[in-house]
């Protein structure tokens, strides 16, 4: 088949690359506002053709959607209006209960489905997309009872493709989830940064010390603005939730080493330990 | 020469694994507390024999300290008083300030070199020990002034062969600048830890969607409290100060999703990744 990617950074990239390796399609074709981008994603044979819209909907069997959330509903609609019979539109976008509320009662709502892959990494554009970035990762389908059958089965032959998990869940549901498991990283490792980017102003040589533990905990905070704004601006009132909960957890730390109480301290520290369970 | 490790655990058995290998030590005496790491050490050949403390303050050349911080205060003065012409003392403890007062003015100062690895991960015990866990890390050595030439020498050469990188400072800064790029990791991961597993109470599904940026922020809540509360305890003025201006930023994003300023949440964003030019 023919697959367009519209939006050639990290992740529409890196799907191109592995659609393309798995023989999911045999041609690839890309689209993307941004000029350089497209040329890049060209020169290093991430799509085979770059087109216009409405070229790729012309020809085009599977349309991956893979720009920021923002963008994604604004371009989202005239795309759905274009909907040729047989031809299966697909996002990637990190929230999903607005993109669902857009499409709902569309009359080509049956040829899309809402995907979001739960891989990544903190480096965006062409130059960032890899292969094997969706290996053994999940695959989020959200509402799939409003997608066609056959719509929703050539997506689903492409995650198996993918060698991804798939997980079906409803719009709403997977955006609180992913506020809790994505989003409030983010923003934590973005705080972080600003914490210690401002020390170091004072005091200079505080870098020379960070080591693996602190990589870690902040290197999210490299991520892109365009793409996580959306994000925070479509996920809001869960992305609240989880950081007002998340800043009173540490407040509670605050009290606890200001009153210097170290055994219900202790405690804290073993009931997260839990997160053991969870992380191999 | 012979080394001692007091405390075989992630640190002191990753040191001793490798100075056995670098050929620093021809033999590794082992003391711990705990009989049962003590017999694990033997077991897995991280220590040579396993002795009590006097014995391996009898038969060493090198004695590294290497217990919780709150222990190390303990023991130190003891071992101090026993040090004999020649014998090297080093710690490599995790905050540095009190145990540098602690020793201050005792007679056998100068065999004392303080020392702290910035290397580690978020296991504990003699089975968390690694070979290369030092390879390419940092090593601070603090107060250096107040140490004998030939203590430093050892120690020095001994880091040297770890293939570590040295960075000097005093006790103050170390922990300053440890709480920076350390201590507020290990805080923000467990208060992430405990956000998500209570959330998981309400909702059940949540870690399904978890991937490797979620790893990446929360794996420091599998570190031991044993360990790390008395860290905080120790630069317990240090961690405040960072925590208060951590939540500080954190309410500032707060206040911007919850005023819908998403202009200044992308300015705030893009200052973070400044921390580019620090993590590569």
């Amino acid at each position: 088949m023919i697959a367009t990617i519209i939006g050639t950074g990290l992740i529409g990239g890196s799907l191109a690359i592995t659609l393309k390796e798995k023989s999911v399609a045999e041609k690839i074709l890309g689209v993307d506002l941004d000029a350089a981008h497209l040329q890049r994603a060209l020169d290093l044979h991430i799509i085979d053709e770059a087109v216009s819209l409405d070229q790729a909907m012309e020809r085009s069997d599977l349309i991956i959607i893979a720009i920021p959330v923002d963008a994604l509903l604004k371009t989202l609609p005239a795309i759905m209006d274009k909907v040729k019979p047989g031809q299966v539109i697909m996002d990637v976008g990190s929230t999903k209960e607005k993109i669902l509320q857009l499409v709902a009662g569309h009359p080509n709502r049956g040829r899309f489905v809402a995907a979001h892959p739960m891989a990544g990494t903190e480096y965006s554009g062409p130059d960032a997309a890899v292969r094997n970035l969706f290996t053994n990762k999940t695959m989020v389908l959200c509402d799939v009872k409003n997608s066609d059958e056959d719509a929703l089965e050539m997506v689903e032959n492409m995650v198996d493709s993918l060698q991804m998990k798939t997980v079906y869940m409803n719009g709403q549901e997977h955006d609180l989830h992913t506020a809790y498991v994505s989003h409030i990283s983010h923003i934590t490792s973005f705080a972080l940064a600003l914490t210690v980017l401002k020390k170091e102003k004072e005091s200079g040589r505080i870098f020379e010390l960070a080591s693996g533990g602190f990589e870690s905990t902040v290197r999210l905070a490299k991520s892109s603005p365009d793409m996580w704004v959306p994000i925070f601006k479509h996920n809001r009132n869960n992305v609240l939730d989880v950081l007002e909960e998340h800043i009173s957890q540490l407040q509670q730390m605050k009290t606890l080493l200001e009153e210097e109480d170290y055994d219900t301290f202790y405690k804290l520290i073993q009931k997260s330990n839990k997160i053991r369970k969870i992380l191999k």
